[in-house]
């Protein structure tokens, strides 16, 4: 009835030590792979994504998702690896192990910024929750790409990864060493630079898509970046009815790319 | 120059286990009690709550803004109560603590369902992140009061009260054993029921406020539960111009929690 795991080899204590580095930002950089779990996670990454190896935990033996998810791979010609639960919780990254992950290849894809429309950017965000819903947030709305400063939490932080529900995947992720310098092209080439502030006396209720926009997200500790002030061209606030003090930077950023993809 | 932090009293053995049984649930029930940690959070909860002591780590006595809290809680006559680095990690409940945390009584905020005309439900809610964001948010958009069902995480679940900011402190916030009772009651008092929903065909563009509005969230995994279907009076989707496969649920009830606040 199940497609057996067993059939699939045994994970080493070298692929468990090399996968361990991988929770590690340098050796990602340095093998460029990232190690992925969990099984909605794993399930979205199939389809996208260059996968080197797909490794399951023995006790998921007769659970229906992860078969499925071992056919598929073995129908892709992925190599499939055991772990038993010990095994497992070693190489997760996880305080609960779902018991199925992936090696996967990292690709640095490039955003078309000629044919672009609408850009998501990152200033300062360092919370990978936050990073990981609003990469997954510009991929709903239809950002043709989210530019990061180097500030920001790494694109390959297993969390980042996590919370984008597999986005990171599809959607072009890009880090910028000069933020300020690519925000500058930008507005030369006519997109208008519309950046996030609590302050700001212009309301979000008021924002109409140009066809050319790029929306900044600041961080919530710090606020904006003051070298990035002039290049603005509008700043936004998000309305207050109640008596919140502030809003979730991720949330802040959807409410903002909902607004702008009317 | 510095209030100095030995003036307060050192923590004991008694306190820190009594500290480490709010870190779970059935204390934090018995003793109405909740542990608070950060300092940003402190600073909020200060205000808001009834505080029963203030916890500082030694070694933040140069910290400017935990010098500031301190003197704020000697003010309001809160005790203050210092500890090592070392205790102050057995009381945290976090991997990078900050060193300073407090402790406060729980009150249960009614809602004032007669006088309210928002109201944010949640269904099966189980990430704590979420909750705490989407509280934050209803505090931000001039919700009225928050009810939960009792699947849904624990209130004072400490990742929730963090990821709220202090909005906890603030917006009532109720559990409720029977939502579906609830619902029921607040649609024959006349409340307007709205779902979320990923495949409804009414597009949030066109929902406007009526005055007497409950939105209703259900769990990403999960869905809306089936016995609420028959009390919505409308089902709504968050129209999708990317990719993207979902929104997270924190970001999917700001956007229409912003949609009816306007």
């Amino acid at each position: 009835m199940y497609d057996k795991f067993d059939q699939g080899l045994k994970i080493s204590k070298a692929q468990i030590k090399n996968i361990k580095l991988l929770h590690q930002k340098k050796y990602r950089q340095q093998y460029k792979k990232i190690f992925v779990e969990g099984v909605r996670l794993v399930e979205e990454c199939m389809a996208t994504s260059h996968i080197e190896t797909l490794i399951v935990s023995q006790k998921n033996e007769l659970n229906d998702r992860i078969n499925n998810i071992v056919k598929q791979a073995r129908a892709l010609q992925i190599p499939v690896i055991t772990a038993t639960e010990k095994e497992f919780e070693q190489i997760s990254d996880t305080c609960t192990p779902q018991g199925v992950a992936l090696v996967a290849h990292t690709t640095e894809k490039q955003i078309d910024f000629k044919n672009a429309s609408f850009i998501l950017v990152l200033d300062h965000i360092k919370d990978p929750g936050n990073v990981g819903t609003m990469i997954r947030s510009a991929d709903w709305f239809g950002c043709d790409g989210i530019l990061l400063d180097a500030q920001s939490v790494e694109l390959n932080n297993p969390k980042v990864v996590r919370s984008t529900m597999g986005s990171i995947f599809r959607i072009p992720c890009v880090e910028t060493r000069d933020l300020y310098q690519q925000l500058l092209q930008l507005k030369k080439d006519g997109f208008r630079i519309i950046a996030a502030d609590g302050n700001a006396e212009t309301s979000s209720y008021d924002l109409k898509k140009s066809g050319k926009d790029v929306v900044v997200i600041g961080s919530e500790a710090e606020g904006l970046s003051e070298n990035l002030l002039p290049l603005f061209d509008k700043t936004v606030s998000i309305p207050k009815q109640g008596a919140g003090e502030s809003l979730n930077a991720a949330v802040a950023a959807g409410v903002l790319l909902y607004q702008l993809s009317r």
